[in-house]
C-alpha cells in the first residue's frame, strides 16, 4: 500500500553500506540484476503506486536464483516438471514481473510492464494466478506464499513417490519477507515442512528489518534462524547482495537433507541515495528524484522502461537455460509406463469410471436406508472415492477420528515416506488450508481436509486464495451446529456457513442425509475450478432419500416432498434440519395444509439454476426456512413474509437433544410457526 | 470432543513410567492432585461426554501452582490484582472447575460439578467466561488461550505504568497443551511476548506427546523449547509429576526477566490402568472399568464426588491463602490517590466528560465539510478520543501509515517502556486481535488495532471469541472496497463485512463521512458488551452531513435526505456509496421520480430499532441497495423486487475510478437501475 512511513530523525546505516556495495566493481550479473532494479522503479512510478524496495533490494539474490539454479524453461512455463518459484513478498511483484520478462517469458512485455497495476494487465498489483502461466500462485496476504509452497513441496514428494524421479524432480524456492514470517502461518506450514523434512524447498528470506512501520525492531526480536532451526529446518546468514555467496549457500540448500532457510540481508530499495534501508521505499513510488538518483548510482543511463541490448540478450540465455532439460524430460515422457495416468492427473481430469464406485454406493444406500451421521457418510464416500481416484489425498487437522476423513488401509504420509495418502496435518488448521492450495495448483493431486467446521475460520484467509485462484480443494467440515453438543459455543458453529456463502465462488455443501453427502461429494469432486466446502453433522440423520438415479444436489435444491394439494406452505431446510421439516410436513398434511418439503443443500448451486425452476422449487405459498444456524441471508429464498426458525446469537454446551429444544428448531416449533402464520 | 482414536497395538512405554510414579509414597500434594483427578473422572463419566486426561496429566502441577503460587483469594474471584490464570488447553475445563470447586469459589458446588456439560450449569463442556467469575476467559479454540494471556500480561504492565506496583502487581499464568502451540496464533502471540519481555508471563506446557490422532510425533517433531528461545523466552523442562521440580520450576519463573516456558512432561490420563498414555483417555470418559482402575490406582476409596473431609479443609486453606495480600491491597487503594480513576477504568466506565471533545470536533466538522478519507476522519477522532479516554490503548498489525491509528505525540509501547498507549503490534493480526481480548478481559484497558479490512479473516477466530465473550475491542479496518485500488482482490475485502454481520454480537460500522465516523467511533466507544468493527474508506469521501446535533448512526440507519415528494424510490447505501447514492438521487429528483436517500452504517443497531421506524427509513417505493460489497444479505433491507447494486465477485487490480465503472458501481447505473425498474 502506498502508507506513508515517517521519516527516521536517526542517521540512516544503510546508506553507507550501499555506498561501499555500490563501489565495487559491478559484475555482469550484478548488472542483470540492476536491470531488475530499473524496470521496478520505472513501473512504480508509471503506475504512480506500488512497492519498489524489495525488487530492488531481492534484485541479487533473484538474479543468483534464476540465473544459476531455478529449473524452468520460458518456452513452456507451465512444463509439469519445472521447479516452482513463489513469490511469498507478493506485494514486490515487480520483482517476478521483471524476472518473467527478462527471461523472455510470452505476454510479460514491455507494454505489459507499462501497465503494472492497471485493469486487464497481467501485472497486476499483486501476482495474481491465472493472470500469467509464469506466476505460480496469487501471494500478497502475508504467509500464505510460503505456506502454499510447503503444500507445492509436498506435492513434488508424494508425485515422486507415485510416478518416480524420472517424472518428478523439481525444487520449491521461495522469496519471503519479514512479514511472512511474523504470521502465524508461517509457523504452521514450516513446522509441518520442517517434521516432514521437505528438503527440496528453500525460503530465501528478505532479512532487510524494515516493514511498513519502520524498523521490524519497533515489534519484532526473535531469532528467527534458530526458529526454524528449531522446526527441523537448516539455515545460513549471508549476504545478499554478494552474488557468490548466495549461489554457494544455494548450492548448500540443494544439498541439504532437511528444507533449508536462507537469511539474505539484504537493503530495501537498494540504489536509492536517501530512501534506502528506509520504510519510504517500501510502498510507494521513489518519486522522480529518488528514481533518477538511484539509476544513477548503479550507474543505469538508459531510458525508462529499456533494457539494453547486451543485458536483454544475457538474461534470455537464462530464459532457455532450462530447455535442454525439459526436451529431456519430455523423451522420458513419451516412454514412461505411466504416461496417459501422470497427464491425466497433472491436467486434473478425473479417472475413467471413477464414479462408479460411488454410483455403487448410492444404490447400497437406496436400499440401506442407513441413519447415520453425515460425517460418517462422508467416510463411506471416501471409502468409494479414494480407491477411484488415487489423485485425492487426504488429512486432518488432528480430528482425524472425530472427522472421518481416513479410509481403513490408505497409509499416512510420514517423514520420509510420501507413498502414503493422508496427511496428519496437526492441529494447523490455517498451514493445511494454505498447504492444500499449494498442492492443488501444483497440480496431480486433488486435497482433501478435515476439521470442525467452527475452525474454519482459522482456514479462511487459505480458503479465500483457493476461491479466488479457482482451485480444487475440498474441505470436510464436521460437527456443523449446536448438533456438536456438549462441546459448546466455542465449538458450535452458527455463522460460518452463512460466512462462506457470502465469500466468492466457494461452494458450501450441506448434505441432510447419506445419499445427499454421496451426491454432494461428487459435486464437490466435479468442481474443478474452485473450492468446496462439507458440513456434515455430528449426530446421526435419518434417510430421507431412496432414489439414487440422479444426483439431485446437483441442482443445489430440489422438492424432496410435494403438498398433496395446491401448496400452501413450502418448508425449506438443509443438513440436520430436512428431518425436522420432513416431520413437520407430515403434521401439517395430517391438518390438511398442503405442505412442499424442499431440501437446499447447496446455495449456490441453487442460485445457477433458471428462475423458473427456483420459482417452482420455492413455491409461491408460505416459505419457512429451517437451519441451526443464523438466518443470515436467508431472506432471498424466503422473501419478506417468510419466517425463519435457526440460531439467533450463540448456542450452549448441553447434550444435542436438549439444545435442539433450548433454541426452538423443533418440528413442533415448524408446525406452530406455519399454523401460526397461516392463522 | 468424543473422538475415538484407534487402540495403538505397540506396548505403551506410559505405562510402566506411571506404575513408577504410583509407587512412589503419597505425599498430602498428591492426594491434593488427585481430588482433580477423581472429580474429573466423576464428572466426565456423569456427563458421558468430556475431555479426562489433561486434567489427569496435569492435576499435579496445577496443584503445586495453586497451592504455592497463584495470587488469588476465592472469597472474591475478581479482585482486580490477582494473578490471572488461563487454561488455554479449554477442553482440560474439569482441572479449572475442580479447583475452583476445591478452593471453595462460590458457585460451583458438587451440584454445578454433577451438571457437567449440562444447559445452565457454570461448568460447561469448555470454560465459557461470563459463566462463573473464577473464569478468567473462554477457552477451547486452540491457541487462543496463550495468545489472551498475552494480552493480560500485557495489560498488567501498561497499568502498572500508570497506577503503579502498589495497586497493579501480579502474574498471569497458563497452562497450554501441544495443540496450543501447534497453531500459528501462539507463534505470533509468543513472539510478541517474547519481544516485549513480558516476564510475568509464564507457560506450563502439558508435554504429553498426545493429541487426537495419536502421538504427537505423527506430525510434530519441533524442538519447542528451542523455539520459545528463539523468541526471548526462557524455557525449561520438568517432570510434571514431580511436585517439588514443578515447584522449583515456577520458582524459578518468578525470578526470569523473560516469559518463561515450563514444559511439564506428563501422562495424559495419569492413573488409568491401560488408557493413560494414549489418546484414548484425551477426549471421551474412560468408561466404568478404567475410572474404577484409576482411583484404585491412585488409592482412591471414595464415592463419586465425594472428597474427603481432610483433603478438603486443606484445599479450603489454599482458596484463602491470598486473603492476606488482598486485604493489604484493599488498604492501599482506599489510601491512594488515584483510587477513582483506577476504579473507574477497571470496571470499563468512561471518565467524565469524555465525549466533549468529540462532540466539539463535530462542531467542526459541520463547518468544515472536509473531503476525506473515513481512514482520516478516524485518525481525527482518535485524536479527539485518546487524549480524553486515557484507557484507550490503540496499535496496527505493522500498517500505522495506512490505518491512520496513531495520534501525535502518544508514545510507543516498547520493551521496558510500558508507559505508551501505541502498540507496533506486527505482522501479526491474529495475535493481535488475541491480545486486544486479554487486554479487554484483564479490565483497565480499551483495545483498539488496526490493520486492513481483508485481514480481518486472519482475526476471525479471536474477533469471534469477543463476540461471545462480550468484550469491547475496537478494530479499525481500513481500505474496505474495490476503493484500494491497485494492490488488487488479495487486498479489496468483497465478502468481510457480510461475513461479520453473520457473526452475533459483532457491530459491523461503515460510516459514509467524516460526521459519521465521529458519531460510529462514539457508538462503538460506549458499546461495553462486544467487539465493533469499523470499516474505513481509502479514499477521500465529501462531507455529506452539516448537522452535528444528534448523532444519527445511533439508529443504524436514517433518512439522509427526504424524497420531494410521495416516495417512489429509496436509496439505500452504506460507507463510500453513499455519495453516489445522493448524486443519483439529484438526477432522479430532476428527473421527477421522488426518491430518498439513506445511509445505513450499522445493520445492527437498525435492526434493534421499531419496525415502524424501520419501515418509515426504507419506504414502501422501490428499495435500491448500494455497496460496493457481495450483496449477500441485502434482501432483508431490499426485499424480493428491490435491486442491488455492488459486486458479484472478488476485485481486480486497477486504480480506483476505474474499478468501480469498471465494476459498474456508479451514480449513472443507479440512475439506470431505478429508471428501468420504475419502467
Amino acid at each position: 500500500m502506498a502508507s506513508i512511513a515517517p521519516a527516521s530523525d536517526t542517521p540512516n546505516p544503510a546508506l553507507s553500506a550501499q555506498a561501499a556495495l555500490l563501489a565495487r566493481p559491478s559484475s555482469e550479473e550484478r548488472r542483470m540484476a540492476d536491470c531488475i532494479r530499473a524496470l521496478a522503479i520505472d513501473a512504480v512510478e508509471a503506475a504512480k503506486s506500488g512497492h519498489p524496495g524489495m525488487p530492488m533490494g531481492m534484485a541479487d539474490a533473484a538474479t543468483v536464483l534464476f540465473s544459476r539454479f531455478v529449473k524452468f524453461d520460458a518456452a513452456d512455463p507451465r512444463w509439469p516438471d519445472r521447479d516452482r518459484f513463489v513469490l511469498s513478498a507478493g506485494h514486490g511483484s515487480m520483482l517476478l514481473y521483471s524476472l518473467l520478462h527478462l527471461t523472455g517469458h510470452a505476454g510479460m512485455g514491455i507494454p505489459e510492464l507499462k501497465r503494472f497495476r492497471q485493469l486487464h494487465s497481467p501485472a497486476a498489483g499483486h501476482p495474481e494466478f491465472g493472470e500469467h502461466p509464469g506466476i505460480e500462485t496469487t501471494t500478497g496476504p502475508l504467509g500464505q506464499g510460503i505456506a502454499t509452497s510447503v503444500g507445492m513441496a509436498l506435492a513434488e514428494r508424494l508425485l515422486a513417490a507415485r510416478f518416480g524421479k524420472s517424472l518428478v524432480d523439481h525444487r520449491t524456492w521461495v522469496i519471503a519477507s519479514d512479514g511472512d514470517l511474523q504470521e502465524g502461518v508461517s509457523h504452521e506450514a514450516a513446522s509441518l515442512a520442517g517434521h516432514l523434512a521437505l528438503s527440496k524447498l528453500t525460503v530465501l528470506w528478505d532479512d532487510n528489518s524494515i516493514s511498513i512501520d519502520g524498523d521490524t525492531a519497533l515489534s519484532f526480536t526473535d531469532d528467527t534462524l534458530k526458529r526454524f532451526q528449531a522446526y527441523g529446518w537448516a539455515v545460513r546468514r549471508v549476504d545478499g547482495h554478494d552474488h557468490e555467496a548466495v549461489a554457494a549457500a544455494l548450492t548448500w540448500a540443494q544439498r541439504s537433507r532437511k528444507p533449508t532457510l536462507i537469511a539474505c540481508r539484504t537493503i530495501i530499495g537498494f540504489g536509492a541515495p536517501t530512501k534506502a534501508g528506509t520504510a519510504g521505499s517500501h510502498g510507494a513510488p521513489l518519486g522522480e528524484k529518488e528514481a533518477t538518483g538511484a539509476k544513477s548510482a548503479m550507474g543505469w543511463n538508459h531510458p525508462a522502461f529499456e533494457v539494453p541490448e547486451g543485458l536483454r540478450e544475457r538474461w534470455a540465455t537464462v530464459g532457455s537455460r532450462g530447455a535442454g532439460a525439459r526436451r529431456s524430460w519430455l523423451k522420458r515422457l513419451a516412454n514412461h509406463p505411466q504416461r496417459d495416468e501422470f497427464e491425466r492427473a497433472v491436467v486434473g481430469k478425473l479417472p475413467e469410471g471413477w464414479h462408479l464406485p460411488l454410483a455403487a454406493l448410492r444404490a447400497r444406500l437406496a436400499e440401506e436406508k442407513p441413519k447415520i451421521a453425515t460425517r460418517i457418510a462422508s467416510q463411506r464416500a471416501l471409502e468409494a472415492l479414494v480407491p477411484a481416484v488415487p489423485e485425492m489425498v487426504g488429512g486432518s487437522a488432528d480430528l482425524t477420528g472425530s472427522n472421518n476423513t481416513n479410509v481403513k488401509g490408505v497409509p499416512s504420509v510420514a517423514p520420509g515416506n510420501f507413498a502414503g495418502r493422508y496427511i496428519h496435518y496437526g492441529v494447523r488448521e490455517h498451514g493445511m488450508a494454505a498447504a492444500m492450495n499449494g498442492m492443488a495448483l501444483h497440480g496431480g493431486i486433488i486435497p482433501y481436509s478435515g476439521t470442525f467446521l467452527v475452525f474454519s475460520d482459522y482456514m479462511r484467509p487459505a480458503i479465500r486464495l483457493a476461491a479466488l485462484m479457482r482451485q480444487r480443494a475440498i474441505h470436510v467440515l464436521t460437527h456443523d451446529s449446536i448438533g456438536l453438543g456438549e462441546d459448546g459455543p466455542t465449538h458450535q458453529p452458527v455463522e460460518h456457513v452463512a460466512s462462506f456463502r457470502a465469500m466468492p465462488n466457494v461452494f458450501v455443501f450441506r448434505p441432510a442425509d447419506a445419499m445427499e453427502t454421496a451426491e454432494c461429494w461428487e459435486l464437490a469432486l466435479r468442481r474443478a475450478d474452485g473450492p468446496s466446502l462439507l458440513a456434515l453433522s455430528r449426530q446421526n440423520l435419518p434417510a430421507l432419500r431412496t432414489d439414487a438415479g440422479e444426483n439431485r444436489c446437483a441442482r443445489g435444491g430440489y422438492v424432496l416432498e410435494e403438498a398433496s394439494g395446491p401448496r400452501r406452505a413450502t418448508l425449506i431446510a438443509t443438513g440436520s434440519e430436512v428431518h425436522l421439516a420432513q416431520a413437520a410436513r407430515t403434521a401439517l398434511e395430517a391438518d390438511g395444509i398442503p405442505t412442499a418439503l424442499v431440501s437446499l443443500p447447496c446455495w449456490e448451486l441453487f442460485a445457477l439454476q433458471d428462475e423458473s425452476y427456483r420459482a417452482e422449487v420455492l413455491g409461491s405459498g408460505l416459505r419457512v426456512g429451517v437451519e441451526a444456524l443464523i438466518g443470515f441471508g436467508w431472506e432471498r429464498w424466503l422473501g419478506p413474509d417468510g419466517v425463519f426458525i435457526g440460531m439467533t446469537g450463540f448456542g450452549a454446551s448441553a447434550p444435542a437433544e436438549h439444545l435442539f429444544k433450548h433454541f426452538g428448531i423443533t418440528t413442533d416449533a415448524i408446525v406452530a410457526a406455519v399454523r401460526k402464520k397461516l392463522g
